[in-house]
Protein backbone atom coordinates (compact mmCIF):
# COMPACT_ATOMS: atom_id res chain seq x y z
CA UNK A 1 0.00 0.00 0.00
CA UNK A 2 1.16 3.16 -0.69
CA UNK A 3 1.82 6.32 1.47
CA UNK A 4 -0.91 8.25 -0.45
CA UNK A 5 -3.42 5.25 0.51
CA UNK A 6 -2.41 5.24 4.30
CA UNK A 7 -3.16 8.80 4.23
CA UNK A 8 -6.21 8.59 2.69
CA UNK A 9 -7.51 5.66 4.99
CA UNK A 10 -6.15 8.35 7.84
CA UNK A 11 -8.22 11.02 6.31
CA UNK A 12 -10.92 8.73 6.45
CA UNK A 13 -10.64 7.71 10.24
CA UNK A 14 -10.44 10.92 10.85
CA UNK A 15 -13.78 11.77 9.15
CA UNK A 16 -12.30 14.95 6.85
CA UNK A 17 -11.12 15.41 3.26
CA UNK A 18 -7.77 17.01 3.00
CA UNK A 19 -8.57 17.50 -0.22
CA UNK A 20 -10.16 20.98 -1.06
CA UNK A 21 -8.56 24.78 -1.62
CA UNK A 22 -5.88 25.06 1.41
CA UNK A 23 -6.49 29.07 1.72
CA UNK A 24 -4.17 31.21 3.13
CA UNK A 25 -3.62 35.33 3.21
CA UNK A 26 -0.94 37.58 2.69
CA UNK A 27 2.10 37.39 0.26
CA UNK A 28 3.24 34.11 1.14
CA UNK A 29 2.75 30.69 0.66
CA UNK A 30 1.86 27.23 2.43
CA UNK A 31 4.78 25.78 1.10
CA UNK A 32 8.35 26.20 -0.21
CA UNK A 33 10.84 24.11 -1.41
CA UNK A 34 14.32 24.92 -1.61
CA UNK A 35 16.38 22.36 -3.41
CA UNK A 36 15.39 18.70 -1.68
CA UNK A 37 14.17 20.80 1.50
CA UNK A 38 10.24 21.65 1.65
CA UNK A 39 9.07 24.21 4.10
CA UNK A 40 5.34 23.70 5.32
CA UNK A 41 3.53 26.74 6.50
CA UNK A 42 2.40 26.65 10.68
CA UNK A 43 -0.95 24.62 9.77
CA UNK A 44 -4.01 24.81 12.26
CA UNK A 45 -7.02 22.51 12.38
CA UNK A 46 -8.76 24.21 9.44
CA UNK A 47 -11.01 22.19 6.97
CA UNK A 48 -12.50 24.31 4.34
CA UNK A 49 -13.13 27.17 6.17
CA UNK A 50 -14.18 25.72 9.91
CA UNK A 51 -11.06 25.39 12.49
CA UNK A 52 -12.50 22.86 14.36
CA UNK A 53 -10.84 22.66 17.34
CA UNK A 54 -10.32 26.36 19.34
CA UNK A 55 -9.56 27.50 22.52
CA UNK A 56 -6.60 26.80 25.23
CA UNK A 57 -5.34 23.05 26.28
CA UNK A 58 -6.01 23.00 30.09
CA UNK A 59 -9.22 25.81 30.04
CA UNK A 60 -12.36 24.65 27.64
CA UNK A 61 -10.47 22.42 25.59
CA UNK A 62 -9.14 18.26 26.57
CA UNK A 63 -6.32 16.57 25.65
CA UNK A 64 -8.33 14.57 23.66
CA UNK A 65 -9.44 17.44 21.81
CA UNK A 66 -6.24 19.04 21.36
CA UNK A 67 -5.09 15.56 20.19
CA UNK A 68 -7.37 15.63 17.12
CA UNK A 69 -6.56 19.29 16.70
CA UNK A 70 -2.94 18.40 16.00
CA UNK A 71 -4.10 15.17 13.87
CA UNK A 72 -5.58 17.59 11.62
CA UNK A 73 -2.58 19.86 11.42
CA UNK A 74 -0.41 17.54 10.67
CA UNK A 75 -2.81 15.72 7.82
CA UNK A 76 -2.35 19.36 6.20
CA UNK A 77 0.98 19.29 6.19
CA UNK A 78 0.72 15.83 4.89
CA UNK A 79 -1.78 17.38 1.73
CA UNK A 80 0.53 19.87 1.37
CA UNK A 81 3.68 17.55 0.63
CA UNK A 82 1.67 15.53 -1.61
CA UNK A 83 0.30 18.04 -3.90
CA UNK A 84 3.72 19.56 -4.22
CA UNK A 85 5.51 16.04 -4.76
CA UNK A 86 2.79 14.26 -6.52
CA UNK A 87 3.26 11.36 -4.33
CA UNK A 88 4.13 11.40 -0.14
CA UNK A 89 6.21 8.52 -1.66
CA UNK A 90 8.60 10.79 -2.77
CA UNK A 91 8.74 12.00 0.59
CA UNK A 92 12.53 11.91 2.28
CA UNK A 93 12.10 12.21 5.67
CA UNK A 94 10.75 14.82 7.93
CA UNK A 95 13.70 16.61 9.94
CA UNK A 96 11.67 18.94 11.99
CA UNK A 97 7.95 18.69 13.39
CA UNK A 98 7.30 22.42 15.38
CA UNK A 99 4.31 21.90 17.94
CA UNK A 100 2.51 25.27 19.21
CA UNK A 101 0.34 24.16 22.03
CA UNK A 102 -2.62 27.10 22.80
CA UNK A 103 -2.11 26.12 26.62
CA UNK A 104 -4.23 27.47 29.92
CA UNK A 105 -1.72 28.34 32.16
CA UNK A 106 -1.65 25.17 34.32
CA UNK A 107 -1.78 22.58 31.49
CA UNK A 108 1.45 20.62 30.78
CA UNK A 109 0.88 18.00 28.18
CA UNK A 110 2.14 19.48 24.82
CA UNK A 111 4.33 16.42 24.23
CA UNK A 112 1.31 14.40 24.65
CA UNK A 113 -0.84 16.49 22.01
CA UNK A 114 2.68 16.05 19.91
CA UNK A 115 2.31 12.91 20.17
CA UNK A 116 -1.09 12.49 18.12
CA UNK A 117 0.66 13.91 15.22
CA UNK A 118 3.87 11.99 15.53
CA UNK A 119 2.01 8.70 15.14
CA UNK A 120 0.43 9.93 11.99
CA UNK A 121 3.95 10.71 10.52
CA UNK A 122 4.67 7.10 11.42
CA UNK A 123 1.55 5.99 10.29
CA UNK A 124 1.57 7.20 6.90
CA UNK A 125 5.57 7.74 6.37
CA UNK A 126 6.74 4.84 8.44
CA UNK A 127 10.64 5.21 9.21
CA UNK A 128 10.71 8.41 7.06
CA UNK A 129 8.34 10.52 9.27
CA UNK A 130 10.41 9.67 12.58
CA UNK A 131 11.35 13.55 13.19
CA UNK A 132 13.03 15.92 15.56
CA UNK A 133 10.17 17.58 17.14
CA UNK A 134 9.62 20.84 19.69
CA UNK A 135 6.78 21.04 22.05
CA UNK A 136 5.74 24.14 23.39
CA UNK A 137 2.77 26.02 24.84
CA UNK A 138 1.55 29.35 24.14
CA UNK A 139 -0.73 31.82 25.13
CA UNK A 140 -2.51 32.22 22.18
CA UNK A 141 -2.24 31.22 18.31
CA UNK A 142 -4.21 32.81 14.97
CA UNK A 143 -8.00 32.35 14.80
CA UNK A 144 -8.10 30.89 18.44
CA UNK A 145 -6.93 27.42 17.53
CA UNK A 146 -5.85 24.94 19.42
CA UNK A 147 -2.87 23.70 18.00
CA UNK A 148 -0.33 25.27 14.93
CA UNK A 149 2.13 22.61 13.73
CA UNK A 150 4.76 23.44 10.90
CA UNK A 151 7.76 21.25 9.16
CA UNK A 152 10.51 21.22 7.79
CA UNK A 153 10.84 18.00 5.42
CA UNK A 154 13.02 16.86 2.52
CA UNK A 155 12.17 15.15 -0.92
CA UNK A 156 13.66 12.22 -2.64
CA UNK A 157 15.92 12.79 -5.70
CA UNK B 1 14.97 49.99 -9.71
CA UNK B 2 16.98 47.28 -7.87
CA UNK B 3 16.16 45.73 -4.61
CA UNK B 4 18.28 47.49 -2.65
CA UNK B 5 16.10 51.03 -3.63
CA UNK B 6 13.11 49.53 -2.50
CA UNK B 7 14.22 48.58 0.92
CA UNK B 8 15.52 52.02 0.93
CA UNK B 9 12.28 53.51 -0.56
CA UNK B 10 10.34 51.15 2.77
CA UNK B 11 12.19 52.32 5.03
CA UNK B 12 11.85 55.94 3.89
CA UNK B 13 7.94 55.01 4.24
CA UNK B 14 8.79 54.18 7.72
CA UNK B 15 10.94 57.17 9.13
CA UNK B 16 13.37 54.95 9.94
CA UNK B 17 17.07 54.59 9.10
CA UNK B 18 18.04 50.70 9.07
CA UNK B 19 22.16 51.61 8.54
CA UNK B 20 23.07 51.76 12.08
CA UNK B 21 24.78 49.15 14.27
CA UNK B 22 22.63 46.25 15.00
CA UNK B 23 23.57 45.68 18.68
CA UNK B 24 23.60 41.97 20.43
CA UNK B 25 24.79 40.99 23.53
CA UNK B 26 25.94 37.34 24.10
CA UNK B 27 27.90 35.18 22.32
CA UNK B 28 25.75 34.56 19.00
CA UNK B 29 25.35 36.26 15.73
CA UNK B 30 22.60 38.02 14.11
CA UNK B 31 23.35 36.32 10.97
CA UNK B 32 24.96 32.90 9.91
CA UNK B 33 25.93 32.08 6.46
CA UNK B 34 25.56 27.69 6.47
CA UNK B 35 26.36 27.25 2.51
CA UNK B 36 23.61 29.06 0.50
CA UNK B 37 21.59 29.22 3.92
CA UNK B 38 21.00 32.36 5.72
CA UNK B 39 19.94 32.56 9.25
CA UNK B 40 18.79 35.52 11.00
CA UNK B 41 18.10 35.83 14.62
CA UNK B 42 14.95 36.70 15.70
CA UNK B 43 14.65 40.77 15.38
CA UNK B 44 12.49 42.86 17.67
CA UNK B 45 11.53 46.05 16.73
CA UNK B 46 14.22 47.89 17.95
CA UNK B 47 15.96 51.16 16.24
CA UNK B 48 19.42 52.10 17.95
CA UNK B 49 18.27 52.01 20.99
CA UNK B 50 15.07 52.05 21.71
CA UNK B 51 12.66 49.17 20.91
CA UNK B 52 9.91 51.09 19.45
CA UNK B 53 6.85 48.90 20.29
CA UNK B 54 6.42 46.96 23.11
CA UNK B 55 3.26 45.36 25.03
CA UNK B 56 0.89 42.97 24.60
CA UNK B 57 -1.44 43.33 21.16
CA UNK B 58 -4.99 43.16 22.30
CA UNK B 59 -4.12 44.83 25.32
CA UNK B 60 -1.94 48.40 25.18
CA UNK B 61 -1.14 47.56 21.51
CA UNK B 62 -3.23 47.60 18.77
CA UNK B 63 -3.19 46.09 15.56
CA UNK B 64 -2.05 48.58 13.57
CA UNK B 65 0.97 48.93 16.40
CA UNK B 66 1.60 45.26 16.36
CA UNK B 67 1.28 45.60 12.60
CA UNK B 68 4.39 48.68 12.96
CA UNK B 69 6.28 46.06 15.21
CA UNK B 70 6.31 43.42 12.46
CA UNK B 71 7.28 46.20 9.56
CA UNK B 72 10.45 47.30 11.56
CA UNK B 73 11.38 43.54 12.71
CA UNK B 74 11.27 42.36 8.81
CA UNK B 75 12.96 45.37 7.60
CA UNK B 76 16.14 44.69 10.68
CA UNK B 77 16.25 41.39 8.98
CA UNK B 78 16.39 42.32 5.27
CA UNK B 79 19.05 45.25 6.65
CA UNK B 80 21.25 41.62 7.78
CA UNK B 81 20.76 40.12 5.19
CA UNK B 82 21.63 43.57 2.66
CA UNK B 83 25.09 43.50 4.89
CA UNK B 84 25.72 39.72 4.83
CA UNK B 85 25.20 39.27 0.86
CA UNK B 86 26.42 42.92 -0.18
CA UNK B 87 22.93 42.95 -1.99
CA UNK B 88 19.50 42.07 -1.67
CA UNK B 89 19.82 41.33 -4.90
CA UNK B 90 21.61 38.52 -3.85
CA UNK B 91 19.09 36.88 -2.07
CA UNK B 92 17.33 34.06 -4.02
CA UNK B 93 14.63 32.69 -1.46
CA UNK B 94 13.03 33.17 1.77
CA UNK B 95 12.12 30.22 2.86
CA UNK B 96 10.78 30.53 6.45
CA UNK B 97 9.58 33.67 8.43
CA UNK B 98 8.72 32.67 11.99
CA UNK B 99 6.26 35.70 13.43
CA UNK B 100 6.15 35.81 17.39
CA UNK B 101 3.39 38.27 18.59
CA UNK B 102 3.17 39.15 22.24
CA UNK B 103 -0.43 38.56 22.91
CA UNK B 104 -3.10 39.02 25.61
CA UNK B 105 -5.02 36.03 25.94
CA UNK B 106 -8.16 37.03 23.60
CA UNK B 107 -6.01 38.62 20.87
CA UNK B 108 -6.24 35.97 18.04
CA UNK B 109 -4.69 38.03 14.81
CA UNK B 110 -1.16 36.87 14.78
CA UNK B 111 -2.39 36.44 11.32
CA UNK B 112 -2.95 40.00 10.62
CA UNK B 113 0.15 41.22 12.28
CA UNK B 114 2.36 38.63 10.55
CA UNK B 115 1.09 40.29 6.68
CA UNK B 116 2.50 43.78 7.14
CA UNK B 117 5.96 41.73 7.17
CA UNK B 118 4.95 39.16 4.46
CA UNK B 119 4.03 42.29 2.41
CA UNK B 120 7.46 44.21 2.94
CA UNK B 121 9.18 40.68 1.74
CA UNK B 122 7.02 41.04 -1.02
CA UNK B 123 7.69 44.63 -1.91
CA UNK B 124 10.94 44.37 -1.62
CA UNK B 125 11.86 41.13 -3.48
CA UNK B 126 8.86 39.90 -5.23
CA UNK B 127 8.42 36.27 -5.89
CA UNK B 128 11.63 35.93 -4.30
CA UNK B 129 10.21 36.89 -0.90
CA UNK B 130 7.29 34.60 -0.84
CA UNK B 131 7.69 32.84 2.21
CA UNK B 132 6.16 29.75 4.38
CA UNK B 133 5.19 31.15 7.67
CA UNK B 134 4.59 30.57 11.12
CA UNK B 135 2.72 32.70 13.58
CA UNK B 136 2.28 32.19 17.05
CA UNK B 137 0.91 34.52 20.17
CA UNK B 138 3.40 34.11 23.22
CA UNK B 139 3.49 35.06 26.78
CA UNK B 140 6.48 37.95 26.32
CA UNK B 141 8.88 38.45 24.45
CA UNK B 142 12.74 39.94 25.39
CA UNK B 143 12.90 43.75 26.26
CA UNK B 144 8.91 43.39 26.30
CA UNK B 145 8.75 43.70 22.55
CA UNK B 146 5.51 43.43 20.66
CA UNK B 147 7.02 41.22 18.08
CA UNK B 148 9.73 39.23 17.11
CA UNK B 149 10.53 37.62 13.22
CA UNK B 150 13.13 34.98 12.64
CA UNK B 151 14.07 33.71 9.34
CA UNK B 152 15.97 31.18 7.00
CA UNK B 153 16.94 32.36 3.80
CA UNK B 154 19.20 31.27 0.54
CA UNK B 155 21.58 33.33 -1.24
CA UNK B 156 22.38 33.17 -5.28
CA UNK B 157 25.10 31.29 -6.41
CA UNK C 1 42.19 20.00 24.71
CA UNK C 2 39.64 18.52 22.32
CA UNK C 3 35.88 20.02 22.61
CA UNK C 4 35.08 16.44 24.15
CA UNK C 5 37.32 17.47 27.08
CA UNK C 6 35.27 20.56 27.43
CA UNK C 7 32.24 19.24 27.39
CA UNK C 8 33.33 17.28 30.17
CA UNK C 9 34.33 19.86 32.25
CA UNK C 10 31.00 21.88 31.51
CA UNK C 11 28.94 19.09 33.04
CA UNK C 12 31.33 18.68 35.76
CA UNK C 13 30.87 22.28 36.61
CA UNK C 14 27.41 22.09 36.16
CA UNK C 15 27.23 18.84 38.95
CA UNK C 16 25.25 16.40 36.20
CA UNK C 17 25.76 13.48 33.93
CA UNK C 18 24.88 13.49 30.54
CA UNK C 19 25.78 10.21 29.31
CA UNK C 20 22.73 8.36 30.34
CA UNK C 21 19.82 7.30 28.30
CA UNK C 22 18.34 10.39 27.06
CA UNK C 23 14.49 9.15 27.01
CA UNK C 24 11.97 10.13 24.54
CA UNK C 25 8.27 9.27 23.94
CA UNK C 26 6.17 8.62 21.01
CA UNK C 27 7.49 8.37 16.82
CA UNK C 28 10.42 10.66 16.82
CA UNK C 29 13.86 11.34 17.48
CA UNK C 30 16.12 13.50 19.17
CA UNK C 31 18.13 14.08 16.78
CA UNK C 32 17.36 13.58 12.75
CA UNK C 33 20.70 13.72 10.61
CA UNK C 34 19.78 15.10 6.70
CA UNK C 35 23.50 15.39 4.51
CA UNK C 36 25.52 17.91 7.05
CA UNK C 37 22.31 19.28 8.87
CA UNK C 38 21.42 18.09 12.22
CA UNK C 39 18.47 18.67 13.89
CA UNK C 40 18.03 18.74 17.27
CA UNK C 41 14.31 17.96 19.04
CA UNK C 42 13.75 20.50 21.76
CA UNK C 43 15.76 19.58 25.33
CA UNK C 44 14.21 20.69 28.42
CA UNK C 45 16.07 20.42 31.81
CA UNK C 46 16.06 16.85 32.40
CA UNK C 47 18.67 14.95 33.65
CA UNK C 48 17.79 10.89 33.88
CA UNK C 49 13.84 10.95 34.95
CA UNK C 50 13.96 14.41 37.12
CA UNK C 51 13.35 17.68 35.10
CA UNK C 52 15.50 19.65 37.59
CA UNK C 53 13.98 23.46 36.83
CA UNK C 54 9.91 23.89 36.61
CA UNK C 55 7.88 26.66 36.57
CA UNK C 56 7.60 30.37 34.96
CA UNK C 57 10.83 32.64 35.07
CA UNK C 58 9.23 36.26 36.84
CA UNK C 59 7.23 34.22 39.26
CA UNK C 60 8.55 30.71 40.87
CA UNK C 61 11.83 30.66 39.24
CA UNK C 62 14.52 33.81 39.59
CA UNK C 63 16.94 34.20 36.57
CA UNK C 64 19.71 32.26 37.69
CA UNK C 65 17.71 29.50 37.87
CA UNK C 66 16.20 30.12 34.48
CA UNK C 67 20.13 30.34 33.49
CA UNK C 68 20.84 27.25 34.99
CA UNK C 69 17.73 25.22 33.43
CA UNK C 70 19.47 26.84 29.87
CA UNK C 71 22.59 25.61 30.79
CA UNK C 72 21.35 21.82 31.28
CA UNK C 73 19.10 21.90 28.29
CA UNK C 74 21.88 22.95 25.93
CA UNK C 75 24.61 20.36 27.36
CA UNK C 76 21.39 17.53 26.59
CA UNK C 77 21.57 18.85 22.98
CA UNK C 78 25.78 18.57 22.89
CA UNK C 79 25.43 15.30 24.43
CA UNK C 80 23.28 14.08 21.72
CA UNK C 81 25.08 15.83 18.87
CA UNK C 82 28.33 14.35 20.21
CA UNK C 83 26.50 10.37 20.14
CA UNK C 84 25.73 11.01 16.67
CA UNK C 85 29.00 12.34 15.76
CA UNK C 86 31.12 10.47 17.73
CA UNK C 87 32.98 13.52 18.83
CA UNK C 88 32.17 17.21 19.24
CA UNK C 89 35.11 17.93 17.07
CA UNK C 90 33.38 16.57 14.48
CA UNK C 91 30.36 19.77 14.82
CA UNK C 92 31.14 22.22 12.31
CA UNK C 93 28.56 25.41 12.95
CA UNK C 94 25.30 25.77 15.19
CA UNK C 95 23.12 27.58 12.97
CA UNK C 96 20.06 28.31 14.93
CA UNK C 97 19.28 27.98 18.47
CA UNK C 98 15.66 28.35 18.93
CA UNK C 99 15.22 29.75 23.06
CA UNK C 100 12.01 29.00 25.27
CA UNK C 101 11.64 30.38 28.42
CA UNK C 102 8.37 29.92 30.26
CA UNK C 103 7.68 33.34 31.18
CA UNK C 104 5.03 34.64 34.19
CA UNK C 105 3.42 37.94 32.08
CA UNK C 106 5.89 40.74 33.51
CA UNK C 107 9.48 38.49 32.72
CA UNK C 108 11.47 40.34 29.98
CA UNK C 109 14.85 38.64 30.29
CA UNK C 110 14.49 35.94 27.82
CA UNK C 111 18.08 36.96 25.95
CA UNK C 112 19.71 36.86 29.60
CA UNK C 113 18.11 33.36 30.22
CA UNK C 114 19.64 32.28 26.56
CA UNK C 115 22.93 34.15 26.98
CA UNK C 116 23.83 31.41 29.65
CA UNK C 117 23.09 28.38 26.69
CA UNK C 118 25.38 30.74 23.79
CA UNK C 119 28.05 31.03 26.47
CA UNK C 120 28.39 26.85 26.68
CA UNK C 121 28.13 27.11 23.18
CA UNK C 122 30.98 29.48 23.02
CA UNK C 123 32.99 27.46 25.59
CA UNK C 124 32.91 23.97 24.05
CA UNK C 125 33.01 24.93 20.46
CA UNK C 126 34.66 28.12 20.12
CA UNK C 127 34.02 29.70 17.01
CA UNK C 128 32.19 27.06 15.75
CA UNK C 129 29.16 27.66 18.21
CA UNK C 130 28.56 30.86 17.34
CA UNK C 131 25.02 31.06 16.12
CA UNK C 132 21.94 32.96 15.05
CA UNK C 133 19.34 32.33 18.22
CA UNK C 134 15.76 33.43 18.89
CA UNK C 135 14.62 33.56 22.57
CA UNK C 136 10.68 33.92 23.26
CA UNK C 137 8.51 33.85 26.14
CA UNK C 138 5.38 31.14 26.42
CA UNK C 139 3.15 30.04 28.92
CA UNK C 140 4.30 26.93 29.12
CA UNK C 141 6.27 24.00 28.79
CA UNK C 142 6.01 20.40 28.57
CA UNK C 143 6.62 18.88 32.48
CA UNK C 144 6.09 22.36 33.44
CA UNK C 145 9.69 22.96 32.15
CA UNK C 146 11.18 26.41 32.82
CA UNK C 147 13.27 26.06 29.67
CA UNK C 148 13.44 24.01 25.82
CA UNK C 149 16.14 24.75 23.36
CA UNK C 150 16.01 23.34 19.94
CA UNK C 151 19.31 23.63 17.83
CA UNK C 152 20.15 23.09 13.98
CA UNK C 153 23.30 22.40 13.36
CA UNK C 154 25.97 20.90 11.08
CA UNK C 155 28.47 18.44 10.47
CA UNK C 156 31.86 18.63 8.81
CA UNK C 157 32.45 16.39 5.48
Amino acid sequence: MSRDDVFHQQAQALGYRFDGEIKIGGHYSPLVRDGHCLYVSGQIPRVDDTVLVTGAAGAQVTVAQAQLAARICIMRALALLQRSLGSLDRLQAVCRMTVFVQSAPPFTQQSEVADAASEILWAVLGSAGVHSRTSVGVSQLPKNATVEIDLIATAAD
